[in-house]
This record gives structure tokens, sequence and C-alpha cells, in this order.
């Protein structure tokens, strides 16, 4: 037995690409209450910081706007200069690397790369801390920032789910490279894998990898933010319904990593989720990962609710004529949203 | 304008019928936690009356062996005992009263009478109070007993939702004799009336009529037991689901009536609610009363949730060929339930 | 037995005087997530009406800018036009009257008095329902205006504590002219009543009165909002704490009435409270009213934390010398608060 | 910088002692919802192991019959084999092991030491996971046991907070010896340390050295179990009550650590916690280690309330003189417990 890769602490930030700048950054900011930290243009295109009121690193969420929703470049905070070495040392090794540049927004020299499904990723270590303002200074010293006291009230960035065309490279790109730990996975009948649940530390997982029906590379199923609590989940519900958020599935909780969860589609298109794992942990370093069949997911949801086929049919960017939405680019209305 | 009749306090007791008494025994007391204070026998079959821990009456529900599901007499409380007496007037003036008996468990002088759709119903002043024993005298003294804790936790009986072939009599009935007030109903396209709330005093409501596919008089809908908190329910959803309790629907949020709710089907077959409805009253004595037509309801709950099947397919007792079920007498297992 | 009276429906609009009336609305508005629906200047000083976000009237307090805190006129909604003719002839007859007036924001006629202790009061039947507008409309229409998804988001208003000097006098008026029906009370040893819990309908009380230890008449302990759950007191915790709202007590249980608590100052200096009761409601039409004795009381709240000095040393107008706040008209520093 | 040890995955067992086993047996298997999973007597005195119902380790606590309460032997285990002979490694080179072992309960090679203020500990690697039986098979298989939904449901043991003598002693050995790292702590005026929480992982602490106002080695402030929800401890006190335990301190939430806190004596005189930390964890590999002055402690927990007497004059085992308590061996009774 040799000991795991530990060398990835966490997820830490996320580029999603709108193609509706303005509504996706008032999503963020005022239905999710995330802070503005930052701002400037790419590519003739609006760039937004916008970060989580209890994230320690400078920025949560960089939204990029752009033709199309997705996800783009995704960061990695290594757990020590030595780990960020060894990783980018793997990393090299299999040719996916793009190479150094210095980071964005208060973070340090940073490694640039590829998965084997071509989404776009970075590593680094240093980073500069956020610092509360005037404005957001907290009440206890040991948050990032004041509470926001609405909307979702986002604590911090979760966890991001990926559409793979290439499970299997990227599941070895993910233990071998990356050193991800598989806690959950979904065994096909014929074989496949449905889907593979990453953690790098003691959260259930940080990153997944669900198998995208239409064949493409580099998309997204969601991302998701931590909430406090369940109630702040139905809460949050509420605050979507009466701001005209197409809520897609949810409040409920899942039978795969038992979280209880939200899905909408922020006004750009791209899924997002409210998560909560109350006190469950993987305290086990030796976790013997849980595997479901297809007759175990046919059952449903935790307390039976099926997974509604948008799930199968709506990942980012939308892929036209192998997505069903009808506008590729734009949430249903709520009305119009799913058949019953 | 002439005040309301307001001579029925609240609905207090419900007799249920189950063909498996023992079953039906253990879900009402070991996983809904409510106490068996009175066992006899009736035409050969097994009674126990069981009682909500914070119910200041002796009894909520009476649980009847029978052949099939199904409600029987559901007890009504006057306001006092002149409005005892109006409402016994009046009832008596329609023709469907059965008289005065002996009331049941410490129930004093009780009036019988049925509904225009055979809905067996009475209504009394007088009534002991539950008395705790050494066994489950409460810590604080303005509860009727201690709390269960375990299970459910179910405080009260809240509410009873009965199907009807007689829309239009039931209504008459429950407005005019009965002195029931409309919170909501639900306007039909053809001018039927889908289903109907009816309150007696600030609760949201305490009485519903559903329409009946099947044209068959007496069924039920469902009945419903106060929770004390969304999150109760939630972890009620949990236990069913380790007990092997069919969960139909939920936990979720109504649109109508706006109350979370969790539906489950007792191994009798009668579908049994948690509801709770946060701090939602009827202040208001002139309530408008609110009408929600087909469109609306099609958008389903509160967050957009449909509204599934076999609630427009399942009551009690099961119609055979007329409800869906294939097994009348049988929750369907928690596998093969819905489809997808 | 002669039947209860039930004439007032319910308590429905509070006006509270606040020497610090910018700072005042801000909490109100800002941190109760109450709307501001009108203003006013009444004698020199500024007026604000400010509605609950489910209350089904136009307004729910009128925030009156005065020299000292307090309360001034408190609105009862009467059930009918006749229960609102049999209440004014019953205060007639005490000589308490004032005499019919126009209403204020959309209420029609209005007769005014004041209990035996000087409390100003109202009572009308005709009154304007909220309409929401395009800024508030909700996306359920059984609520009466969009869930504010921030701060407390303070349903509706619950329930006012009074102090008085007059015990006994308050007593029989609230019982024999306003009907109010009494569901707990704390029974001192020397025979006095301390405090008296009063409902007008199935909530377990929407009007206290507790013993003034200064002899002042005409004095407010607290008003109380409902919110929706306990989750939403632990967060509006959170918030006041954050905005430097002195928290002087919760959130934690009653033992009385049970309720889930929290107390702080508005900026003003009046007592404010969140409430939240689960699924607790006074179904008995005859409801045996609980009384506690001073060593019950001694016993601290329902999980036993003490009830704090300054429940019994801080009411408004604060009397100088008698009260113990430094400066009466000022809300303690949070760190400068409660003695350890 | 040299990279941080990581060799010791999570706090795995504690060993409570009590002098009243029976009662001590029933507050965690019929309160705590633990189950029972092993029986034999030690040095005369019966020895029960306990499973918190998701632990994934066979037992969560032993708790052994002795003449006085206290804590006992604390079991750690390694993040790899590996990870186990390096840590032996370095407890040894400090003089404070003791050997050896073949672990309890289906535990593998075990090695035992000391702290340097003589607390019993192990660390070992090698585990037999809890297997659930027909009794307590879990609908989902990605939990350790069946939700067992009566009592305080404690999900899994959380943390330890030690008294300790010999606080610049423990610290060394808690970071340099066991790979402990900082996250926050209390530093006192007089320059000494008054508390210090250290984390393994990603939980924001797994024990904690409070300073012994006795100077007496290896006492015990308490042990922790996580619940998954704020509403779990709610409920949870509700059932304390009920059941004549003795509530210290709670429910409410800490400033340090910001946890949502409910602390009890159980029969034997421990005191135990159970502890909501929502969706806050420690995801920086580099936290900054929050320090707290006196005077930031006097002003409270974080909502404001003092914190309580006897959190400074009851530890386990009790000194005679030194605490307070009148009956060292026992719990006061809920009334006589603190002064108001």
């Amino acid at each position: 037995m040799t000991e795991r890769i530990r060398d990835i602490a966490h997820l830490s930030t996320v580029e999603l690409y709108t193609p509706k700048f303005e509504e996706s950054l008032w999503f963020f900011r005022d239905l999710l209450a995330m802070r503005e930290v930052g701002r400037t243009t790419e590519n003739g295109g609006e760039v937004a910081y916008l970060h989580c009121w209890d994230d320690y690193e400078p920025y949560s969420i960089k939204l990029t706007e752009k033709e199309h929703a997705g996800v783009g470049r995704v960061g990695w905070r290594a757990h020590s200069p030595e780990a960020l070495e060894r990783t980018v040392a793997r990393i090299e090794a299999t040719g996916l690397g793009e190479g150094w540049v210095d980071g964005e927004q208060g973070r340090g020299r940073t490694y640039r790369f590829q998965n084997p499904d071509r989404h776009l990723m970075e590593v680094y270590f240093d980073t500069e801390w956020y610092e509360a303002t005037d404005e957001d200074r907290p009440a206890l010293k040991n948050q990032a920032s004041k509470f926001p006291g609405f909307g979702a009230n986002a604590r911090r960035l979760d966890h991001i789910n990926y559409l793979t065309a290439d499970m299997a490279g990227v599941c070895e790109f993910s233990e071998k490279v990356m050193g991800g730990y598989t806690t959950e996975f979904i065994q096909l009948n014929d074989g496949d894998v449905g889907a593979h649940w990453y953690t790098f530390g003691q959260k259930s997982y940080d990153m997944v990898y669900s198998d995208d029906w239409t064949g493409t590379p580099g998309r997204l199923h969601h991302v998701a933010f931590a909430a406090d609590t369940r109630e702040d989940i139905l809460k949050a519900a509420d605050i979507f319904l009466e701001n005209g958020i197409f809520i897609e599935y949810g409040p409920y909780k899942h039978a795969i990593q038992q979280g209880f969860f939200l899905y909408v589609w922020e006004p750009g298109g791209n899924r997002i989720e409210l998560a909560n794992q109350g006190s469950r942990l993987i305290l086990a370093p030796d976790w013997k990962p849980v595997g479901w069949t297809q007759e175990e997911r046919a059952r449903g949801q935790a307390w039976g609710m099926k997974t509604i086929p948008t799930f199968h049919t709506h990942g980012t960017p939308v892929v036209e004529d192998a997505d069903s939405a009808a506008n590729p680019h734009e949430a249903p209305k709520r009305d119009e949203g799913l058949e019953s």
C-alpha cells in the first residue's frame, strides 16, 4: 500500500461563462449574497470576481461574459509549496500542462493545465487572504466577512460537477495526477461508470464527473455552494420563486452522498446547486467507495422522488439538437419548464 | 351581513379503518409516537385509541380493524354547550342527524350525524381532558404529556381531507350547517370545484373536500398530523425510509395553503400527512377565499414539483378497477411505487 | 355558563414611539424586513407606517418620532360589524371610551379608548386589505406580499406585552370588556399576579400584562413579531450581531407558553421580540389557564437558563432612577450590556 | 517551511469512566441513541462499548465502571500504516510511549501512550469497519447503520476537550508529536494560554485543551458528539428536560469556533456536548490561528450570553474542595443547579 496523494487542499475558484452578464451578476450578488470584489474586461467581455462571505480566499467565482454558458478555468489550492511542485511534476508528465502564469486577483504563481476532457484548471499555493473592509467586517473575527443576512447566504464554494466525454481518462487523471479519492460512484449495467465523486479532504466530495450524453468535451453539469442549514435551502427556494429563477429540482435529499439539495438555473443557463451535508464527513482515510447500480438509481433520491429528465438533458454549453432545451442559451420559464 | 357561525371549535378525533391492525398500530404508536390509551373490540375487530402528545383531549385517533381501509366516525368539538345545541338544531333540520349517544373514552353527550356524502361525524362539548400518568408526565405543565422524543413526534391531529362524490352537497353542509369558512379552493375549467378548504378557527384549514374521481361516497383522501417544524418532517422522512413505509410525496411545500408536507401510506393503506404551517394563520375574520384555476394548479407545488398521479388515483377504501393500485389493501413496495 | 365573548379578532397594529426615528426606521425596515408604506408628520415629528410581508392589513407598525420611547395607540380588529358595536357598548359602559374617529391608512370608522392603565387603544372592523404593488407582488397569491428574503423576515405582528401599574384593573377590563381569554399567568407568593397572558383566538396569546415595578402607568414591556421557524430566529440573532443591535436575551425557549424567543432593543430603546410557537395552538375553547408559582419561575426558562435582570428593570418609556439603564433613551452597547 | 505533519486522521474513540454505570449506559443508549455493541468486565467493573449510528469504526465510546467519573484511554486513527509508524517513532522519542498492544473490539495492532498531562491515548491504523446487522441495516448503504430516529440521534463522536495542568507541555506534544494544527486559542492577560483548539483534518477542531484551575493532571472538560442540525440540538434539549438530565448550558452559539452547542452532565457526572458546525470547515491548509483575548471572551458567547461559572468549576474527576459541586460524583438536580 502506497500512501494516498494528498497534495491538493481544496477547490477554490470556478470561472463561469454567461451570455447574460448583468442578469447572472444579479443572481450571484443579490440572490446568492456574494460580494463583487473586482471587475475587469477580457476579450471585450465583462468580468466580475465574486466572493462568498466565508471563503478565506479573495474570490470564489469569476463571472465572464461570453457567447454561451459553461465553465472556464477552475482553481485548486495545493496543500503546501512542496505539494504544488509535486502536483505540477505529475501534470507535466501527462503532457496536459499549459505552464506557469501569474495568478489573478492576489493569487501567486499558478500552474495552468487541462484534464483529458479539456476542462481548464489551475493549481497554486500562494494566495492573499480575503480582507474584509469597513463594509463587511464581521462581528466575530473567525469568519472571513460579515454574514450577509439576505438571499441564499452562500457560505462558500462547495464542489463542481463536470460533464465528461472521457470518463476513463478523467478518472485516471483525477486519481493518479490530482490525488482525488473516490467516495461514491454509479456503475451502469453495461459496465460503464455513470458518475464519479472525488474528495480531496474530509468533505464527502469536492469534484464530480458525470457522463456526457452528447459526447462533447469540456462541459459543466453544475457548480455548488454550501448553505449552512437545510432551512436555509428551503428559504432560498422561496427566494428563487419570488425572483423568477427557474427551480429545476428540489429542495430534497440525495441518496448518493445524502446531501440536501436545490438546483436552479442562473439566468445565463448554468445549473447552480445549494447543498448541505449536515454533519456528514468522510473521516476514514481508507473509506470504501460506495457503488450504486442502475437499479438502485432507479429508486430515485433518498426519499423516493425520481431524478428529473433535465438532469440528463441539460448541460452548459448547451449542445444544439443533443440537449433538449428549446433555446440553448436560456432557462425555460417556470411555467413551461418540465412536463409533469 | 350576518355574523359567521362559529359553533364548532375544532376537529378532535378521527376513526381510521385498517385491514392490518397490528401493522397500523405499530405505525401510529412507534413511528408517529402516539400513545395507546385504550383498547377494546367492536364487531369482532380490534380497536385502539391513540393519543398525540399535545392533544388536550383523551384521544386523537380511533384505530378500528376492518376488511378495508378508510375513515369512520370523525369528532368535532363544539365551542360551548349552547353552540352544541345550535349545531344539532341545524343538523336535524337537514335530516342527516342520527341522534344522541354517550360519547366514547370520556367524551360526554354526543350527537351523531352524516354529511351528504355519508361521511360519519359527531359533535359534542363535554370531554375529559387527557391526564398524563407517571409515565408520560411532562416537565412543563402547559403541555398535555411528555414530549415523546422518537419517531415523527406528531404533536396533534391537524386536519382531515375527505374525498367526496357530492361536492355541492358537502360544501353547502359544511358552510351552512357546520359553519366552516372557506380559505382556499380549486376551480376547474368546467366550472366544477376540484377541492375546498375549510377552517373553523384561525388555522388555515381543518377540513378539506376533494373531488372523488370514482364517484364513490364516503371515502378518505388523507388525515394529517401537525409536526412542530419542517426539520421534524425531514427527519420523519428518514425514519419512514428506514422503516419501510411507502413515502408517496414530499417532503415539499404546497402552493395551496403553503404547508410543508410529507405524505406516506400507513400499512393499512390510508394516506397520512405530516404537516407544518410555520407561523401562517388566518387572522382575518373576513378572509377572502383564494381560488386556484386549473392552469395555476398545473404549475405544481410551491417550488414547481408536479402533483403526483397517485394523488388522484388513491383513496381509501380503494375502489377496484377505478383506483389504480394493484392490491387495494396494500401500499406499493417502495421500489415498485411510482413510475419515474 | 355564559358563552365567551369573541368580539375581537386579533391585534392588528401597534404604534411605537422613538426618540431616534431614523435609526428605528432602519431597524424595522432593513433588519426586520418591513416595508415602509406611508409617511407623514404629527406634532412636528416624523411618522412612518410599516408593513410585515404577510399581514393582510395595510400596516403593522406606526413608528412615531417622540422625545422618549414607548407604546402609543394599539389597534384591535373586531370580528364583525356587530361585534364592533357590542365591544364599543361595553367600553362606553366603563367610561374609558374616547369616541369615534376616522381610521388611519385605509382603516374605516374606528373607536378609540384607553384601558385602566392608560394604554391607548382602538377597535374597528372596516379596513382596506394590503395591496401588493409590482415591487412586492408575491409569486403565490395566498400571501399578502412578496417574501422579503432578507433580515429577520418578520411575517406578521404577533403580540404585545404591556407593563401595568394596575394589574387588577387591566385584567378585569381585558376579560369583561375586550373578551380576552386567559391561557397562562404568574401567581406571586404574596397573592399578586405577576403577569397575565390573554388570547383572542387560537394563538396561545395576543396580549400580555406584566407587573410594572415602578408603578408608572402606560408603559411597554415589548412588542413581538412572528418568525416562521426557530432557524429564522437563530439567523436573525446573527444579523442583529452583525449590525450592532443590542441582543438582550435569547435565542432560547420560554417555559411559559413555550415560545422560542429572541429579545433585542431597537435603536429607540423599545424591546422587540421575535417569537415562534411551532405548531402550538390553543384549540380548547375551555382551556384551563396554567398558573406558575414564584418557585416554578425561579427554575428559569424551558431549558434552565435564568430570566435576566433587565427583564425586570427595562421598560419604555424608561423611568429615571427606577429603571436601571444608565441612559434611559439608549440601548447599552453590546460589550457593556449585562453584567456576567 | 516544512510540510505539516498529517499522520493522524481523526479522533475515533473515547473511554469514559462512570461511578453510575447503569444510569450512564441508559443516557448514551436511550438518550443519545447509541447502540451497545459489546459488553465485558474489567477490574471487577462493567464495561460497555457503544456505537454512534454513522461512525464507521466498531465503537465510539467505551463506558467503564469506576469509582469516579473521568476520561480513560482515547483512540486516534492514523492516516496509513506508514503514518502510524512515523507517529509512534515521534512518541517514542519523547519517552511517553507505553508500547504496542492488541487493540480492543476489532482494532488491530495499537500503540499506547500518554500525553505530558497523563491523559491516556492510543494510535492505530488497522480496524474492522462497523457491520450493521438485520436490526440496524440502513436503507441507504452510504451510512454506517440505520438512523435511530429517537433521542439525540448522535451521528458520530466529534471532539474531546481535555483539562490540563501542563498547557505548554500538551501543546508542544500536540503539535510536534501528534501533528495537531491550531485553529483558535485563548490568550490570557498574564500571557498564559487559556485554551487551545486543534484540528487533524478539515473539521475546525478535534481536540481541545483547557486550563485546569485545580492544577490536577489528566482531567476531562467534555466529550462532544455531532448532531446533524441545530434543530436536532433544540429537540435534544427538550428530551433531556423530559428525562431529568441536568442541562448545564445552551442550546446557544459559541463565539469561538461558532458551533451551536448544548452541554449536559451525563448521570455519571461527565460533561457531554452536542455540537453542530453547520457547513463551517477549515479548508485553508495554512489557516491563520485565531486568538481571543480575555476582554473578547468577557463579551460572552456569539450572541452575548455569558459563559457560566460551572464551566470553570466542574471537570471530571471532580477535585474535592477545588471544584465547586456539592457532591463530586453527582450532577446537581435541575432546580438547585446554578445560581440565577
